[in-house]
This record gives C-alpha cells, structure tokens and sequence, in this order.
C-alpha cells in the first residue's frame, strides 16, 4: 500500500494514514487502500482492538481538492470519494471490536468522519478540528452531521458547522467531541497503551456494547432493554464471561481472550 | 419486604433498597420487591413524587454475582434478572409523577439503570457510578445503552462504556448523569426537601412533560409541537391550571393539588 | 405591524418583537405578525440570515397570560396560540439559511422555543432563560420538549423543566442551550456582526446541512451518508462551490453569493 500502513501488535491493528506531502489528504487511491485496510481488520478476529491514526502534522484533511475541476462535473467525483469514505467510517464505527481514533494532528473537512468515529478519541495537544467544508461551498460530510449532534449536542454540532472556527484539543474534550487530549510528546505512547488495554478487554461484551449505543437513539426504553436482556444471556455462552465472573469472585484481575 | 422498604410521608413516596450486607446487590427476591415496590407507587394517586435510595455506602451494584455459576447455564437467570431489573426501570421512567435517584453511594452494574431512571438525581459527594459489566465479560444492562447516550452524549457513553473508570459525584454533574452533588452530611435533607418541593408541583403536567422529553429523540419537530399543543389544551381542565393562573395573576404562590 | 418589526439590511432579514409593555408576550395578534415576518423572510431568496431578537429587558415571555380566563374554556386558545407559535417555531427551524436568535433578555414560557430554534443563538450577559410553564400548571410547549434534550442532553432538560429555574447566560452557554454571551454593550453590535458574516456565507450549503443537522437523531449511519453524498454531490453544480474551490486552490477569501 502506498499511503496506508496496516501494523499488528499482539491482538492491536493500527492502520496509519500517511501522505505527509499532500496533509494526508484522501486521494481515490488512497480512499481505497483505506477502505481495504478497515475492513482487513474488522474481519480478522485476532484483531481486538484497531487504531486510526496519520503521520506528521495532520490526522487526515479530506478530499484531495486538486482532483477537482471546481464545476459541476466534480459531481460523480465527489460521489464517488463520499461513497468510498463512508464506507471505512461504516466499518469502524461497525466493527466489532474497540476503534481508537488517534488524532495526532488537523482533522478537517472528510477527515472529521475518520476523527471521530472510534470508541475512544485521544488528541495531541497541538491537534485540531476544522468542519471546512462551507469554506469551499459544500454542506456536511463523511457522517460529520450524523456523529456530532450524537456527540456534542445540537447546539454545538451548529456551531461548529456555521461557524467554522477550529476546535482545539481541549475544547474538543470539554464538549465531548474527543475523550482525552495527551500532550504532543506523550502520545504515542498513550495511544499504544490505550490500544492495548483495550486489545486485552472482553472483545465480544465490547463489540455488544457498541452495538447497543449505535442503536441506542432509534430505541425506546423497553424494547432497548429487551435487546439488552438477550444480549447478555447470550454472552453467558462465552469464555470471557467465565473467566470474568471467576476472576470477580476470587478478586483477581481477569485474563480475557477476547472468546 | 425483607430488603425493600416503602415509607410514605406526605406526597412523597420513598422506596429504600436496604440489603448493605450483599452492597445492596439484587438476588431474585429483592428484585422482585423493588418492582411490586415501583408499581404500589406509581399506581398510586396520593404519591405525587417517587424518591429512589439506598441504605450504607452503596446505592445499587446490580445483580448478586453469588447467584451466578459463571457458565452458559446462567443464561436463563441473566434474562430473569434483566427481566426484572427492566421493568422497574421502566415503570420509574415512566411514571405519571417525578421521580428521583437518591445516589447515597456506589451503583454500579445493574445499580447504574436505576440510578439514572429518574427526573432528578441527586448524588452524595461520596458516591461514585461504576458501569463494571466488562469486569466480568458482558455487555451494557439495566437500560443504561438507553439512558448513557441521551444523558451525556456519545463520547462519554462511549469512554464510561469501554473504560470502565468510576464515575465521582462532581464528574457526573459536569458530563450530565446526575442533576446535583450534595455534602454527604446534607444528602439526606436535600432529598427530602427536594422530593417534598416536586410533591406539590402540578402533578399531572410534570407527568406530561415527563411524556414528552420521554418520547423527544422518537419525533420529528413538527409532531411534537403537534403533542404538546393537545397536551397543553388538555391540561387546561386541571383544578392546578386554574389554581396556577390565578396565582400568577395575583402574584401569589400557587397550591397545586396534583389534579 | 404593530408589535413586529421586520427590517433588511443588505442580506439579513431581522425580525424584532416589540411589545414591551407586555414583557414582549404573545397575543393573538402579534402571533400572527411573527408568523408572517418569519415566513415572509424565508421565502425572500435575497435574504441570507434570519435574526430574530427583542426590543428592552425581554426577549419574548410566552402567551399573554392576560388573554386567558383560568380554566377549560382556555382549551381552545390554548391550541389555537400553540399552533401560531408552533408554525413560527417551524419556519425559523426549517429555514433554508441560518437563523440567529439574538437573546436580549428574559425568554421565558413560549418564548424558550423561539429563543433556542435558531442555528446560532447569542445571549446578552443579563438575560436568562425561564421554563415557566409548570408555574401556571402546563407542561412544556413551544418545541421546547423537542429541542432540550438534543441541546442540552435529557438531565439537564429535566432539571429545566421540573426544577424551573433561571438559566444565566453564562450558564446556558456552558450546558449547549446558547452559542455565546455577549457583555449587553456589546449586544447589538456582535448581533449584527454575526449576522453580516453568515449572510455572507454559502448559503445553500449551509441550507443543506442544517437539514442534515435536523434529520440527524431520525437516520441510522451509512443513510445519513448516503443523504450527504447526494447533497454534495448536488452542491458541486452551484455557483458558490465553483467560487470556493478557486478561492480556496488559490488561498484566497472565497466572495460567495449564495447562489
């Protein structure tokens, strides 16, 4: 792959966006290897946790825009990028198993999407939030208007929309939009120690987990907690939940195989 | 009851999970009180708020894992729990009247859906949240992948979910899980007062607009406005709407009666 | 008009409610005036930005209590009020540009849900937001049940609501219920400020995901996308995105003209 490295480490899958000489701007190739490495790394089982993260100043800047015309006939390109972009942030947010979002730099425009469809977001301090896209004249993308009111509310998901103003690592925390800011020097450590406590977790309870809060706003209360009632007798079944209620018992830390 | 107690005073009706020797866990027979316990109050018209709490340093820490065999035969009794567990949360969350989480001190697992059911929740500054299903392999219950999002957003269901950290009193108060934390040593006293001030509120509104924040994330703006039109039409043949706007008119307090 | 104000300047649209003998309060009549400004300003394609403010120390106070006769015979108007502020409250939501509610005193009763329907909302430093409704014995009106919990999370709706107290400015801002306060010497001209800039703005762009915000909590991920992929993709045909793709390729400020 040119632009996308795919890393294990133990039971940790980290794809790394990097195309520092064009911001880590998204190409159609590099859409592509993207969309290859997610779902390489959904459907792995030994994967327990992924992390998405880039190289050097920038997280991810969205589209390309020097593949662009600036006309209508930008139509079936923007489709065709939109199309391929959704479908990596449909397999993260997805996956059946803990995303990280490391954002170690400027998440703008389509990379928004990426930045924030993980479990857990870290920020680098340095790092920064830009919605971009009114600047070149386009409404939300890459989910952006599906995740941020889910994220920050209403009122700052429009602001940060009409406004346009960046968001810093801080502020981003403070409204919800990421769950930590590490400092520049500490990150990638944090990142890897985050992605390892996760790899380490209950990965089916997890994946159950996750899918209980991404259906969580289309439900009402009793027939969520009818899925959640079948979701739980069901792990029953599994190893790690032995092992987790053994572990209780004996007051012992528990030694999860993600089975 | 043996480890349920309802106590009445004045409009108040309270009920106090009182098992401290098991922290307060849910074994079958107390889960079944404390749902014959939500029901006597609910259905009854002379309570006009309905006040959760707990006895010791615990409020509600789930099911009792002592009942568990830590394999798939405890299927069965995970589903009967969740069963039970879902229709207290349901009938408080629900209720035609204010309800409200006295969080005198850990709730956590199961303890987290009731902590939160409630309109108002008050939290002892002692007292922390704990969401504990990944300590033992299983996936969010008790109605808490409903509640989390609505409460805090996304993000921070995402990071109580999959961290897994407690939750202080303050913290919850910032991020939106409970309405107020209170001195230890005047928890008792603000709840009382608290449920005494929703007592004489008018009753049957608040139980309305109870419906419709209940049904809120379900409409598109236009229906709810059409809900809230008849609602408010409707109400307008209650002795309080009377009462409250002659009150208004005359400067005065109003005495709502709750009909 | 008599009690609503409607003026241009250049491409905002502003509408000020003045009836402060009344505490800017709603009856029959000027519910009526407020209905047409708002829609004779959505319809207005030379009108780019929609504000909506008040004239001395309110905002908009709700109903006219004086209009009602304190029991069933209010049904009827009641309803029939609701229906005109609903309709207001609709098309300021609704419509296809940004809207600013420029909150220059108390909003208290009806006038939550003019004061919180925009995209952008500023706050004087000395106004306040009062829930009101249950103080006369009816439950929340005026989409105020619609838009709490998506601005401010289902907690803090609730304490608005069954707590009923004032909401300060600052506060507002901390918990998502306003963009910004704004020292009061500073109102009008940060009003105004704000108002010429997203009149400025991409207009149809900004039409476009305020509908994506709007329909966010009703669609599933990969539809949300799969609705901003046509949108976009539709965008690329307007004169705006050809004026900002060129501005941005060559690090200029794009001049768009809303078209």
């Amino acid at each position: 792959m040119g632009h996308v490295s795919l890393t294990r480490t133990e039971a940790v899958g980290r794809i790394t966006m990097d195309r520092p000489e064009s911001n880590n701007s998204i190409d159609p190739e590099m859409g592509e290897e993207l969309h290859e490495a997610a779902i390489e790394l959904v459907d792995d089982d030994a994967v327990r946790c992924i992390v998405l993260t880039g190289t050097g100043r920038t997280f991810n800047t969205g589209a390309d825009l020097g593949e662009l015309s600036a006309d209508a006939e930008d139509a079936a390109l923007l489709r065709s990028m939109a199309h391929q972009l959704h479908g990596t942030v449909s397999q993260l947010h997805r996956a059946p198993k803990p995303v990280i979002c490391g954002i170690n730099g400027v998440a703008a425009g389509g990379g928004i999407g990426l930045s924030v469809c993980g479990d857990i977001v870290l920020v680098a301090e340095s790092a920064r939030f830009e919605f971009a896209y009114p600047r070149i004249g386009l409404s939300a993308d890459g989910g952006s208007s599906y995740f941020l009111p889910r994220l920050v509310g209403l009122r700052r998901a429009q602001e940060i929309a009409f406004r346009d103003e960046p968001v810093g690592a801080e502020e981003a925390v403070g409204i919800g939009l990421a769950t930590e800011a590490v400092p520049d020097e500490e990150f990638e450590d944090r990142l890897a120690e985050e992605a390892a406590r996760l790899a380490e977790g209950p990965t089916r309870a997890h994946a159950a987990t996750k899918a209980l809060l991404r259906q969580s706003f289309d439900r009402q209360l009793d027939e969520q907690m009818a899925t959640e009632a079948s979701t739980i007798a069901g792990l029953s079944g599994t190893d790690d939940y032995q092992r987790g209620v053994e572990a209780f018992l004996a007051d012992e830390s528990p030694d999860f195989r993600g089975e």
